[in-house]
């Protein structure tokens, strides 16, 4: 059987991977086939005998850079394996931020191609050429696109059919009703003097559903005013 | 000598440490013990011989949620080891979005002690009994926080002193000038058609400062106007 998802990835690292996707959900996942990791190693596309991959920038500063034509021989590797369909990104903080809609857009493309850089960057040039997106998992500098990239690939992976144990879990949570989640509590009922709410072991199950929804609105117009406003949007233009 | 900064990790995988921290700069630094990892293995403070931790959600619903008792024991036996000053946290897509100041804080604090949830959630008791923060990587649904927890200790741990290679490349990155990052080039001279931009290759150190600069503000503007925005405002206050 054709797996659901398969990731490649263009790293230096080739064995930092699976890494966290080879255990638990997504290791199991793996280990079934249900989806696929390729690894490519981009020294591997270097014609030195260094096996050198970057070089210093143009026009001077620090670090190094990667090299376009050999990150161009790279692309068209994974390319000659790949559904014209997936995604081709590049691990940047200088790239779109990740989110659920995106994972969902690479989940239903059936697979992705993933650049990993390190040092200061890649050539420029050859993101133009390959139609290669930028993608970045947030505001931060990391040491190389390896640890997001693996962030990513587990909220993809998170959604394909029989991967989740109870797969109903998956519609209940943030991001999906437009709402973050509302506080979670389970037994002992006492703990350390603190009970849990007590309308949620009253057996009422529309007080419940009235109690979650309104503790996952007051929760989300206190942390998150921006996904607040869309939620009021959204609402507003179905009734 | 004592470690610049220790990570304790509360898992119900402790197999996936260190993972992607293993290799490259992260583990280099690891080995040489200029910062440490401990995980606890959040099934140790269960009391039973399953070794349980969770139950189901008070007020009924899909998925599993970990019992405050047992992760109370978890948060108390990590405090031994821990200095009052780090902060503790709890991987939640509820929780503030980690970003480079974040990662600064961990970092001047010395340490950090993280909780990877996996099933449903956590028993708000023990959040609040414990003041656990919670922090999000982003605006998407993982199955666990481990890989999270890996991106934002790949970006604390890059900023220890003697972790990077040239240090010098630390403070022309993004989100450290309020701009994202001009692009790059490197030899070849000529790939495929396309040329290094000519004010590059030109010796003129001037020029190619303005030309990077005009660059940054204008990928920034583009592509982030909230950053630009705070980049405007920024610059208008010092002037």
């Amino acid at each position: 059987m054709k797996p659901l998802f398969t990731a490649q990835v263009l790293t230096l690292f080739p064995e930092m991977f699976p890494g966290v996707l080879g255990a638990s959900l997504a290791g199991r996942g793996l280990a079934a086939e249900k989806w696929a990791l390729k690894t490519l190693d981009i020294r591997d596309f270097s014609s030195d005998k260094h096996r050198s991959v970057d070089d210093t920038p143009a026009g001077g500063g620090p670090g190094m850079v990667m090299r376009a034509d050999i990150l161009g021989k790279a692309f068209a590797a994974a390319a000659e394996d790949a559904d014209p369909k997936w995604p081709v990104v590049y691990m940047s903080p200088r790239g779109r931020t990740f989110d659920q809609a995106e994972a969902k857009r690479w989940q239903q493309a059936g697979g992705v191609t993933i650049l990993c850089g390190r040092f200061e960057g890649v050539d420029e040039r050859v993101l133009e050429a390959c139609g290669v997106e930028e993608i970045s998992v947030g505001d931060m500098v990391l040491s190389g696109g390896e640890p997001a990239a693996m962030v990513m690939l587990d909220a993809v992976v998170r959604m394909l059919p029989g991967i989740m144990g109870a797969e109903a879990t998956l519609n209940e949570e943030s991001f999906e009703s437009g709402l973050l989640e509302y506080p979670h509590y389970t037994r002992p009922q006492t703990w350390e003097g603190m009970e849990i709410p007590a309308v949620l072991t009253s057996g009422h199950h529309g007080k419940v559903a009235k109690w979650r929804q309104e503790r996952a609105e007051e929760i989300t117009r206190i942390r998150r005013p921006d996904m607040w406003s869309s939620y009021v949007r959204d609402k507003k233009a179905k009734d």
